[in-house]
C-alpha cells in the first residue's frame, strides 16, 4: 500500500532535505552550533546530575516481538584471571552482544527509508550487509550535548482512572499536549533544543510488565513533527518503545513520525529513554530546562546506537 | 610470585578503602559533586565540542593478544525491511559482540583484583559468571561529567627521533612528568577533576599500525598514582592500549598501577581514547581544562563498559 | 539443603568414576567401541535417513527462563558483496550467537557438578571464565556414531485425554516404562547403544507453544539412571527441554538425573531432540533399532554443544 | 569486469538448473539416494572412527582478512551456579558468536551468486538481511550421510623442497591430480559420493601458522568442476582456506570454482576440512572410502554451516 495524500503533504512541510548541503549526513544535529552550547552550559545552577539510562540487561525492554533487536547478553571472558602467573594482579573482562535499539537508545539516520529513500535523498540501498549505514551511520553525529527541554505530557494530561501520571496507550500526544507542557516548563522551546517528551509508559517497565510497556503504547501523533520542526529542534526523546502511537492513528499509516523524522527532517529520535527520576527533579527543582549530554556510541555503520543520557540541572 | 613489598608500601600510601563507607562501590567517582560539577560546567566560554572515542569497528585496537576482548562485530539484522507490507515505511536494525572494553572505554572497579579482594575490600569471587560484578559493576557508576583537564605529556617531553609529539615506547610517565605537562596547561589539578594524560601512542593506530600500538607502549609509571591521589582526582583516562608503561618498570611486577588504581583508590581509568584532536584544540585555544562529559554505559555487571567522551569549551 | 542419602545411594550404585583410568575425561563414550560402530553400521538396511534436530532460529525453544541461553541470532555480515569489483562473483556471509545448550543438543560432561565435584572426581573449579570447561570439555568427545534404539514411551503409555502420543506434564518416566518400550521396540538395549527416549513433549513446541514445552514438563525419573547403567548404554537422549521430569519427583531435590548421569556416570545427555518423525518411521518400518550419528561441535572448552543427529535405516 | 567467455563456457557444460526441478534448493545433495547411503554403510569393516573437524576456538583459522567472519568467541554464561539454591546441583552454560564459516564447514547454496543468480535461477535479491538465505539455506539440506572418498593429491604429487605431503601454494590442483590421487585409492568415484581432496594445507595451520595457512594457498583449478560434475559427486571437500587455488589461475578471474559449484552444479563444498589424520588412517588400512557422516547444523537461512564429519572405516 503506497502512502496516503496526507503523508506526502506532511513530509513537504517539514522536510529538510538540501538545507545543509546535499552532502549532509547529520541533519538537525547541524543545530547544535557553538552558542547552543554554550548557552545550554550556562544553564547549569546546581551541578545536579540525573542519568536517563536504562540499565542494560537481559530483562530489558525488548520481548522478542522485533526479530534480532536482542536484549543484552553479557558474559564473562575472563574472572579473576592472573595472566602472568599465580599471585599476580588478576583481572576479569566481559563481552555483550546486543541490538543497538534494543534498550536506551538514538535512531540514527540510516534507521528508517521510505519510497526507496533515506534523509537527504540517499539511496536505502546505501544500507548493506557488509558496510551497515554507508551513508548516514551514527559514527557521523558529532558530540550530542545542547540544552535539553522535558515536556511531561503526563503530568499536564490526566492519565487513566488510578494511573496519575500515565498517559492512556491510546493517547496520541498532540503539538496542543506539547503546548501545555512548554507552558508548565515556563520555558519556550528553541532552536537547538533536545525535546524529551514524558508519557509516562515507563512506569510498565519499572513496574516488571515489559508487555504493557511494549504496546499498544502511547506516543507522539503524527500532527507533532511540525510542531518540532518550526521550532527546530535538534532531536526529540521519549519514554516509550515505539516512540508514535502504536498502533497508529491512521489505519494503514505505520510509521509516519519516524518517516517524517528520520527520512524528511532528518532528526534522530530517541526512544526508551527513563524520564521518571528526571520529572521528579524537575517538578522538585521547579524548572525543566537544563544542560543535556546524549552523545551516541561512533559504531561504524550504525543504525542507531546505546547512550547513556545524562541531564545536568 | 607475591606482589614485592614495594607495591604494598605504595598500596598502603593510597588506600581509600571505608573512606566513603564500607558499602561504597564507586570510590573515586565520589568526588564528582555537585559543586565541581557547577564549576566544571562554568569553563565552558565558546561550545565547542571535541570526541575522544575511537570509532566502534571490526578493525579497532584490538590485536587478537586478548582472548575474548574481540573488535565491535557490527551485524544487520534488517535492510530496509518493510514489516507492515510492500511500499510501507522501511526500517534497517542492527546488532553488536564486542568486548566491553574493546575500544574506548572505562575500566571498572571490578576489572582487576589482587590478592583475592576487589575495592574497599570485596572478595574477587563476587565477579561470577552468570552475574557478572555482582559488586562494583559498572552499572553502579554515576554520571560522569566534570572538569577535565588534559595533560599532555608528549608535548612537554621530547619524543624519539623524528617522532615529536609522541613519547618513545621505553617512557614511563612520572610525576615530573605530569607536574611539567601541568605547567603548560596553566592549571592546577584538584579534586574532582578528570585528569587526560597524552603519551601520543594512539598515533600509531590513527597511522594504521595496530601491532606498534599496542606494545612495547609508554604509559604510567607505578609513580603516579600518588600524585592522583595526592589531588584527589576523579578518574584518569590516556591513549594507550595498556594504560600503564607495557612491559613494566619492575620485572614481574605486571599491572601495578591497573592494582593502585582500581583495588587501591577505586578509582576508575581510562584506556584508548583519542586525544589527538583534544590536544590540536588544547594549544589553538590556549587552554588545558574543559568539560567533560563521560558517562559509562550501565552495563549491569560489567567489569568496564565502552564510552564516548566528549570535551566541551 | 545438602542432597539427601537417596541421591547419594543412588550415586554410589550408578558411579564410574575410576572405571576408564584416573584422567578419562569422556566417560561411558568409551563404550563407543569399534565392533559397537561396526555392529551399529550393519543395521543399515534401506539408507532411509532422518533428521533429529530443530532448525536454528531466533524463535525456537528458548523462553528467557534460563539466562543466557539465548535462541540463536542469525546475522548476514555480507550479501551478494563482490570482494573483487562490480561484476565478479559474489558472496554472502553470516555469523551467529547462541547458547551453546539452546536448540538440539548434547549436556557435556562440564555442564553439571554436585558437591563441589565433576564426573571423575575434577573440581568444580576446573570450569573457569577464561578457558570454559578445562577440564571434559565436549572438544574431548570421540566422534558419536553407535547403534540408536528409540524407546517410545509416548506410545506405549496412554497420553492425557485427547493426546495420543504425547505422555502427561507430570508423568515421570519410569524404568517399567522403559522396559514396555524396549518389548514393543523387539529389542534389547545393549553396552554402548545411544537410547532416544520419546515423551511427545515435542508436540507442543511444534504446535507454537514454547511455554507449554518448557514446563512442566514430563522426563526421566530418578530411578532410571540405574537402568541405564545396567544396560551400560553410551548416551540418552529425549525430546524435552528439561530431560528429566520437572518439577521433581521428590521435593527439594532439583536435577538429580542430570547429576547421576554427568557427575556420577559421565554419560551424555540430548535434549531438545525431535522424534517425532523418527517415531513415524520407526513404526512404519516395524524396527526401532538404527544407525545413530550424532558428533558435537569440538567448541573447545564447552560445556555442550549443538547436535544435528541423523538415524539412518 | 564481467565474467569472461571462459567461465560461462564451463558453466554450461557443469549446469544443473532445472535437473530437479524448477523449485529444487539442494542441488547435488538429490543424488544421496537411498541405495547410495546404504552402499556406504556396507564399507563400514572395522569401526574405526575419524574425526575432521578443526576445534572451534578464538585462535581458530581466520585471520581477519574477511570481515565479519570471525572465530569463535565462547563465553560462560554460568559457572557451578546453583539455581535452586546452596548445595543443589550446580550447573554451568555458554554462549557462543562466530561465523558460520569460520572453521570447518559447508558453504551452503546461497553463499555465491553471479550475474545476479543463485543456483537453479533464483535471484540472488532472495539473501536478505531480515530472513538470510530466504532459499537455498544451508537448513534445506538433508542429512549428509554417503560414501567419502579420500583424493590424496598431497601424496601422489611431490610437494617443495622439505615439504613432503604438502602442495606447493601455487599448484592448482587438476584433473589429472584427481585422476592420480584415484588411482592411488584404487576405488573409482562414483554418483553421490563425497571427495576429500587432500592438500596438505591445512599443515600450516596445524603448526601454528595462520597465515601461510590463509593464502597464497593451493586449492581447486578451474577445470575441476567438470570432473566432478562427470562422476555426479554429491558434494566436495578440502583442507584449505580458499577451497580454490588463490590468488586464481587467469587473472581478474575471482572464485570461478566456486560460482561453478553452488551456482551452476548446485553443489556444496567443505573447507577447512583436517585431513592429516585421515590420510594417515587410509594410508594405513590401505583403503580411501569409508563412511561419512557430515550433517550441516540446520541454521535457518544460513549461506552455510559449521560441520564436524566423521569417517567411519
Amino acid at each position: 500500500m503506497p502512502l496516503p495524500a496526507e503523508f506526502h503533504d506532511l513530509a513537504k512541510r517539514v522536510n529538510n532535505w538540501g538545507r545543509w548541503g546535499a552532502d549532509d549526513e547529520i541533519g538537525t544535529l547541524n543545530l547544535l552550533a557553538p552558542e547552543v552550547v554554550r548557552e545550554a552550559a550556562a544553564t547549569v545552577r546546581t551541578g545536579r546530575r540525573v542519568p536517563l539510562a536504562l540499565p542494560l540487561r537481559q530483562d530489558g525492554v525488548q520481548t522478542g516481538l522485533i526479530p534480532g533487536r536482542i536484549n543484552p547478553l553479557h558474559t564473562m571472558t575472563a574472572i579473576n584471571q592472573e595472566p602472568f602467573g599465580p599471585g599476580t594482579v588478576a583481572t576479569s573482562d566481559d563481552a555483550v552482544t546486543m541490538g543497538l535499539q534494543a534498550g536506551t537508545h538514538w535512531d540514527g539516520l540510516a534507521h528508517v527509508s521510505h519510497s526507496g529513500r533515506l534523509y537527504n535523498g540517499r539511496p536505502a540501498a546505501s544500507v548493506t550487509a557488509h558496510g551497515g549505514a554507508t551513508a548516514l551511520g551514527i559514527e557521523k553525529a558529532p558530540p550530542i550535548v545542547s540544552r535539553g527541554v522535558l515536556l511531561d505530557v503526563a503530568r499536564v494530561r490526566p492519565g487513566a482512572a488510578g494511573q496519575p501520571g500515565r498517559l492512556p496507550a491510546q493517547h496520541a500526544v498532540t503539538p496542543e499536549d506539547l503546548d501545555a507542557a512548554e507552558e508548565l516548563a515556563g520555558a519556550t522551546v528553541r532552536s537547538g533544543d533536545i525535546v524529551l517528551v514524558r508519557t509516562g509508559q515507563m512506569g510498565h517497565y519499572l513496574a516488571g510488565d515489559r508487555d504493557a510497556y511494549a504496546f499498544p503504547s502511547p506516543g507522539l501523533s503524527i500532527r507533532t513533527p511540525e510542531w518540532f520542526h518550526a521550532r527546530d529542534v535538534a532531536a526529540v526523546a521519549n519514554d516509550t518503545l515505539t516512540f508514535e502511537i502504536f498502533p497508529p492513528e491512521i489505519d494503514g499509516l505505520w510509521m509516519p513520525v519516524h518517516a517524517l523524522h528520520l527520512v524528511e527532517m532528518g532528526m534522530i529520535q530517541g526512544q526508551n529513554w527513563n524520564l521518571e527520576e528526571l520529572a521528579a527533579v524537575c517538578a522538585e527543582e521547579g524548572r525543566y530546562v537544563f544542560f543535556l549530554a546524549a552523545t551516541a556510541e561512533p559504531f561504524v555503520g550504525g543504525s542507531g546506537s546505546p547512550v547513556a543520557p545524562v541531564a545536568v540541572f
